[in-house]
Order: C-alpha cells, then structure tokens, then sequence
C-alpha cells in the first residue's frame, strides 16, 4: 500500500473535519488556547487513556461519552488540567461538552473532553465558555494548524501530520495533531493527540485499530502503565471516504486501514520524542533479535528511559556501558555474553563486552541530531523500537519552574 | 535500647577491623583509589547484590566465596567497574583476591571484591597488584576515613558511620562506608557499601538482618530489582565483642542487633541520597495510612524517583499535582479521593483536591536542604519512607561527560 504524505495536513485533513480555535485566556491572554474538532456528520468514536489512577474529570466524562454511542466532536484546552479537582471538576468538563452541543446543535454526549495543563486547579469556565463559543463560529477546514497550536503547552513546534492512501478506488485520509509529553519518559506530564479519518470503519474495528496502533507508536514513547492524570487518544471515524465499510479485523481493508493509522500515530510519537522538553536530540532505540516482543519491547524502553543514557547523548560521550545496563534492569529475558550493541551502524560492544572502536566515528555519530541506538541480543527474532531524547540543562530548567 | 553514635567512626570501628589503601592510579594518578578492609580473625559474611541481568566480574567473585563459608576481607577499587570484560573480567577480580590472600596469609575465598567505575574496560592490573600490596602493606585502624575515600566516584564527601550499644553487659559496634549512586534512581550508576561489626552472630542470623534492614534503607533510595552492574553492600562479623552468639532470629539480642544494623544501613542510605549527583537537597516521602507496607514502599519509591517531582524541588515549586501524578502511576492501591498531602507540616492538597495554602510558607519550606513530603492515604496503617534528591543543571553536566 501506498501511504502519501499531504503537505501541510493534518487534524482537518481528512473529509468533513472542521476545527475552531479561541485565544480564552485560561493561563495567559494572547495565545490559543482552546480548540474544536468537529466532524460534519455524526463519527465512530475510539480512545485510549492514561491509566494513572488519579484521571482527570475530562478523561472521566470521554471514557463515558464514548460508551454511549457515536459521537460528533472533540473540545480541549491547554492551560488547566482539569486534574484533582473533584465533583467541580466533572461538572466543568460536563459543561464543556454541553456548551459545544448547545452551540453545535448536537447532545452533550457526543462531544469528548481533553484538558491540559497545571494540576489541582480548576477551570476559568467563564473564559472556557466564551472560548467554545467563538470557536464554534469559526469553524473551518482551514483551522487545523491553529488547532494544534493550541494544544501546546511546553512543546516548542506544533506537531501535526496527514497521509492518505487508495483503496478500491476510494481514497482514505487520516490525519492528526499532538501535544508533548513533557520528557518522553512514562512518569511525565500529558500527551494529547487527536487523529480524525474519513475511512468507513466499525467503531469495534477502529478502537482494534487503535490499540495495535499505540502499541507501536505511542506506548513506546509515552502513553502506557506509567501515565499522566490527562493523557488522552481519542480518534474519529465519520465514513465521509465512502469506502466499503471496514467491519472485520481479517481483511486486508482493514489491515490497510491500521497500517495508515499506525504511520500516523508513529509520526507523532516521535514528534512528541524530538521535541521532549530541552531535548536537542531524538533518540531511536531498536532492540532486534529478541525472544519474544515483550523482551524487545521492554529493552527498548528501558535504554530510552534511563536518565544516564539520555546525559551521556546531550553530553555526546559513546558509553555504551550505561546501555546494556539499562538493557540490564529492563525485566527482558537475554543472555548478556551475546549482546551486540551499535551506534548508528557502529560496532561498539560486542558479545556483551567492549571493543576498541573508532571514536572519531563515534563522536560523528553522536554529533547528529538523531541518533540510533541498536541492540542485537542474537537469540531470537522478536524487535521493537522505542524512541526518547537527551536530558539537558533545559529540562531542568523548563520543569523547575513550570508552576510559577 | 541506646544506640550511640562514635564521632568520625566508620568501617574500622568495630574491634578486630583494618584498614589499607593505596593510590594505584586506576583512572587517575594522585587519588586513593583502592582500599582493603580486613579482620584479624574470620568473620561470618553477608551481601546483597545487583539484580542487573549484566553483574561485573567482582559481583559473581563475591557471591562465589561468600558461600564457601567465612571471610577475612574485603578488597574495592574505583576508577574502573571491571564489569562487560568477559572471562578475563573473572580472572581479574580473582586475582585480587588472590593478590590480598598472598599478602594477607589467607585463602583466597575468603576475600571478597568490588569495583566501581567505567564498565567495558578491564582492569589494568599491574597497577591493581602494586595497589593491593602496598594497601596491604599499611593496615591500620586508623585508615577507615582514606578507605571511605578511596571508594568515591562522584560522591563530593565521604560517607561512613559507626555506631555502638551495650547488650547484656558486651559492647557492641557496628559501622560502614558508602559511595555513592549517580542519581538516587534506581537505575543509576553504582552504589558500594562496605559494613563491618565485631558482634557475636551466626551467618544465618547476619545474612537475614542485612535483608531486612536493606529493605528499609537502601532499598528505598536505589538498590532493588533495578540495579547497576555493580552494586554490592557486604558485612563482616567478627565475634570480638565477645557478645553471647547471637544464633536466632527469635530473640531480643537479634532484634537489638538489627535495629543497630538497620541505622546504619538507613544513614548510609541518606548520604547517598543526600550527595546524589549534582543534587542540592534531601527529599524524605513518607507515604503513611496505606492498606500495606508494599503499597506505601511502591508510593513512596515511585515520587523519590519522579524526575518532575525532582526537577520542582530544584526550582523550588509546591507543585504537588507531580506527587500525586506519580503516586497515581506507583502501583499503589488508594482511594485517590481520600489523599492529603503535606509540604513539611503544611497541608497542600487535601481529599485528592487543591486547596489554597499559604505560599511563603510553601516556599520557605522548600527553600530548605531538607525537604519531608508526607502522603496520607487514609486507608489503613501500613507506611514507608522514601529517599531522593532534586534533579540540577549539575546532575545533567556530571552525566554528559562522565566517560570521558
């Protein structure tokens, strides 16, 4: 299958999607800070959510909203959490949603919440309220980059994509946008993306796509056990394509269908790693040859998780030793006297010990701004790739004082 | 029972304990850099040891003679792990516990080995011989503060302390030495502890002391299931206090002695914490009223190693939304409507939820070295204190370039 890059695409790329945008004021004036999604005809709905066991109220009420049916459109404002803030804080998000359906003229259900921002404070719902309110009269195909630009709290670029592919002769769009995650690590604060597509899917099917989508994209940056209080996917289906609709999981029309949302999601995942905060390089971790996907998976992670790997690439220094440690501790099954590691296509240990190595190679490599990192454990055939970023003065600095 | 604290006490406090060091020149010229830690009579020995699937060369030496019965020594350097060196790593280690038996008159499984540094390089062992001679050569009583230097990587000060309580009319002492583990996470560079008594107490009873006050100290600030290559924390018994042999787990000398050895191992464990890399404060998290000891230890752990729980006692920012957020994603099982938590003594979030708080307050108390969060799970009776310390520019700057 070919899947094709739309220039300039991304969460209003595909057919029927119009989003709204609103500079509300929620932490600071003069910045978007409140967007809509909105589909023009009624969407399949699917989501993934943090599992923290504080969720926030928008996370509550989308979990709820999603059970109860198809759905129309996505409210989200940076800014305030909406996190640890009670009975209040569902009400809020309960109005969220009734305000857009008020303005939209569609049931309060169909409309899911997101939030980000400061924890255990609650939201300025008259500023929220004006905010829906003239985002909900701008509403346009046009808006999708503002869209995403409101969404950003730390993050430094806006992060958006859209591919689009042909299927028995009808073409299918999906596109998206995202917030960062903080740092990539788990234990970081909210990952927000949203991913609109015009294919004709099950609401069963697009959730299965979903799950085997993250497993690979977003589950190997951020989004998984170890989440924030908001961290949120949330994707609309609304079958405008007018494809044949995709309502088995063994059909190619649906394996084609998750390929196009996994391209789409892994795009953002490493958007969200490469501009971790203060991070200056994307880290692309690739264990192969492993028992089983688990053990590929849980080394991948643990190398782009750890904090003495992610010094030594900001400071640029080849020690792979802090590499085959963190493969060490990482809960994957290996024998250590096999492992091979690589920096970029770099030999640097071998069979579990070091080698002498060109270090001026190694310090080329290192040099890049993105660097791959890969690990051969020569006992199987199961890989996985996680992806991170270096930890800099900057990330200290940036979450030092975020609060205040 | 009153344990005493001996002023500038350490590894040689307890009778019967020697002490060597030597400026070998592993790494760098002009520094200790080697030490032995002898008895001059058998000792019944214990460890705990890394769980890292990748354990150095010295580890597996260690726990080989450790369980052919007693032990007269210890032998450490730092400047290089000897860890990823294949079989010519266990020859190695071997070897300097050959060397010491040569030197010392004993067996060479009664010594025991530890190395901290660079991983992937072997040992430059010429130097290592010349080292352990010399160190040999000067055994004193008096060497116990320079052996508490010779082990130190980035440590910025010497950790040692020695304690000592009378027990059915025998004095009794117990006392150690530590360096440090990068960061306080558990997935940081190496951390040594090296402990020595002169109580009377059977192997068994030793062994099973050492495993319950390590999982109250060191445990909670970095050695567990997620460990270095390296880590090791060893303890001789010699018996010259003459004490009645303390031979069973049942009674009230064993509990006295635990209580001692558990101090110990707890104020050890809060100088690592205190000199993590770069870190300007001590962070003490204490999770109380939890439903068990192991959903207050997964609490309490999960906000010490949060790197933006760390990063905001750096910037010094009562941003408690980050200690929930990491409680939330802990493990732990709690109501999250019922959590209080305290800033010191000040109330900052009560019943999972904000409330507004006196923020010079806040800011004094975080303006301190000294920094007690206190999480109230108000479901039970179970709690576990937790150590850490802030992330800084300076953590970032020591790990970009520790190699080279």
């Amino acid at each position: 299958m070919v899947y094709e890059i739309i220039e300039g695409g991304g969460v209003t790329s595909a057919t029927g999607f119009v989003a709204g945008v609103a500079q509300a004021a929620i932490k600071k004036a003069g910045r978007y800070d409140l967007a809509l999604i909105y589909s023009i005809v009624p969407a399949e709905g699917a989501g993934v959510f943090t599992q923290n066991v504080f969720r926030a109220a928008p996370v509550t009420i989308s979990q709820q909203h999603l059970a109860q049916g198809r759905v129309r459109g996505i409210v989200v404002n940076s800014g305030c959490a909406n996190a640890c803030t009670g009975q209040q804080g569902n009400l809020d998000a309960q109005k969220m949603a009734g305000t857009v359906a008020e303005v939209l003229g569609c049931q309060t259900q169909e409309i899911l919440v997101a939030s980000t921002g400061v924890i255990g404070v609650n939201l300025p719902m008259d500023k929220v309220i004006t905010g829906i309110r003239q985002a909900g009269s701008e509403l346009s195909a046009a808006n999708g980059a503002l869209a995403a630009r409101a969404i950003m709290t730390t993050d430094t670029v806006p992060k958006e994509i859209a591919i689009q592919y042909t299927y028995d002769g009808k073409r299918i769009r999906v596109g998206g946008m995202a917030k960062g995650s903080g740092m990539i690590h788990p234990n970081m604060a909210t990952m927000l993306s949203f991913i609109t597509t015009d294919a004709a899917v099950t609401g069963h099917c697009l959730q299965a796509a979903l799950y085997k989508a993250v497993s690979q994209s977003f589950n190997m940056v951020t989004v998984d056990g170890d989440t924030s209080t908001n961290d949120s996917l949330l994707v609309l289906a609304n079958g405008q394509a007018k494809n044949t609709l995709i309502d088995n999981t063994n059909t190619p029309a649906y394996q084609a269908f998750v390929e196009a949302l996994s391209y789409v999601c892994t795009e953002l995942a490493k958007m969200i790693a490469r501009d971790g905060e203060g991070a200056t390089k994307l880290m692309e971790v690739k264990v192969i040859n492993a028992p089983t996907p688990k053990d590929a998976k849980l080394g991948a992670k643990a190398i782009a998780s750890s904090n003495l790997v992610k010094a030594a690439l900001f400071g640029e220094d080849a020690n792979w030793g802090r590499i085959v440690c963190a493969l060490g501790y990482s809960g994957a099954v290996f024998k250590p006297e096999l492992v091979d590691v690589y920096l970029g296509d770099l030999l640097v240990a071998r069979d579990g010990g070091g080698l002498v190595f060109d270090e001026d190679k190694a310090a080329a490599i290192l040099q890049d701004k993105n660097i791959g990192i890969t690990v051969d454990l020569k006992q199987g055939d199961a890989e996985a790739i996680a992806w991170g970023c270096d930890l800099t003065y900057d990330y200290v600095k940036i979450n030092g004082d975020y609060r205040t």
